[in-house]
């Protein structure tokens, strides 16, 4: 998917929150907020947002003398997920098709990206977890979903968002384990999840845990290591949560389930959906094996 | 009032959805994006944010080759607020306290501003008419405002948008219409009532109409003709109407009523206040008098 132009006072808007977030500095910010103007102003508008996004804050981490400015925020929302979780975790094995359950807690925890909005409310995801438990999902979706991940010998679960990857470990504790590599980002970007992240919400013991080589809020195959890139080519079944791995991955020839919570107008308008609505969508190339099948009955 | 950091993915919004109202074309919309960004990349921040939307809208409309792209925006807010007039003109003389009740109606008038926000529907016009005749307005305010309307000589009624100004009717009604003077734009810019609009809303027919010299979505003096600069520098009270009036005159030292609804995070913080809030706020000229007069007491 590539950018829009509505995309463009976002990424402003963020790069702003981001200064705020690393330092009090009030001139840091304005030289930041200038200096992401001048990336836009000669933007490409083929590229993906999440290709912009990695740019911009690679800008922004430079100029804050900072590696990681959300490594706090990252921190707050795992500790917040893990208090959750043993609560989670029984509402998934007392609930009547624990699959389901744990594929809309994994939407859940979708909420927690400070890309879209810096300013979350431990509440906020709370009422989230609630409104996924009983929100809209196509059960039909979800059976397809199943089956894509029986039938599949090699799974790559595409994390997204520290805190989130929290609700991941739901989704994934129903996966053949033995089947399924989690993909973490190599360098932080944004909230997004990292190695760190990943031991943190206990995955590295219950599953190989890998990074794909690159710091992009999504994935950018061409900015990822040669070994992820040659896991992705050799996997046949890919769960990619979140934004960022729509944004990235909705135009590639795979088989790709996304998982993850409409939240910004943009993407929304993309996948056909309202703001705030929960989606799990097979991607083209999966929808025409279907189509095929189909035609061969 | 300065610029904040805030205002500039606001005003890189305001500029796409400028462009867009004004044409179909993208590339247009593009250029527009590329060239405001250029503009905010160097941007002084010791400006107030009117005198940047001044030189932003003039770039529009250069870019998109139309004067005047709200022009069919501000005759759909006259027209709905011509068509409420006869039942807010009955809610104002049927009312207790006919003048704070003009005085609140012309507060919910100032949420059609279609600079802080493009999507307005008439729905959101009637549901604030409905909060502000109930919101919370401050009765000694109220008072010492109707208290510096009886003093004054020479009252200035500066307008802000076309919409709004049917509303501002209600309560100029309620001056001394002979020693008024109502101000609008001398040029389009934004949805801002030019003289037009205050033809359309019958404000000619009751009361002196002139406009300020300028096309800033404000009260940028430096920018306004001599003549208006005389009146104001003559005039002994001024109704400022709206965020732009409050951005341009909160530090100039005359005595000043402030009569708006803050819209914006930025302007709520300069205020004091929560976005949302009804305002009637003397400026700091006219508290010095009331607290001088205090002291001789």
């Amino acid at each position: 998917m590539k950018i829009f132009l509505d995309c463009i006072p976002c990424f402003v808007r963020q790069a702003l929150d981001s200064a705020r977030l690393a330092t009090d500095d009030e001139q840091i910010h304005e030289k930041v907020m200038r200096e992401v103007l001048r990336l836009a102003v000669d933007l490409d508008m083929s590229q993906s947002p999440p290709a912009i996004g990695q740019q911009i804050h690679r800008l922004i981490r430079k100029l804050v003398g900072q590696n990681d400015p959300y490594h706090q925020i990252k921190e707050r929302f795992n500790n917040l997920a893990l208090k959750l979780y043993p609560e989670l975790e029984e509402c998934v094995r007392e609930s009547e098709d624990s699959f389901a359950t744990a594929v809309r807690l994994a939407i859940a925890g979708n909420i927690i990206d400070f890309g879209v909005k810096t300013s979350l409310a431990e509440s906020d995801v709370e009422k989230t977890i609630e409104q996924s438990l009983n929100g809209l999902l196509d059960d039909n979706t979800i059976q397809e979903f199943k089956d894509a991940v029986t039938k599949a010998e090699k799974i790559l679960y595409l994390a997204d968002n520290a805190g989130e990857i929290v609700f991941d470990r739901l989704l994934i504790a129903q996966l053949p384990l033995e089947k399924v590599t989690v993909v973490v980002k190599a360098e932080p970007v944004i909230n997004d999840a990292t190695m760190e992240d990943a031991k943190t919400a206990g995955l590295t013991n219950i599953v190989e845990v890998i990074d794909n080589g690159s710091d992009g809020p999504g994935t950018i195959l061409e900015t990822c290591s040669q070994t992820f890139r040659a896991r992705f080519e050799n996997a046949d079944l890919i769960i990619a949560k979140g934004q960022g791995n729509y944004e990235t991955l909705s135009n590639i020839d795979k088989n790709i389930f996304f998982i993850l919570k409409a939240k910004c107008p943009v993407i929304a308008r993309d996948l056909g959906c309202e703001v705030g609505e929960m989606i799990l969508r097979k991607s083209k190339a999966l929808n025409d094996i279907v189509d095929l099948v189909k035609e061969s009955e």
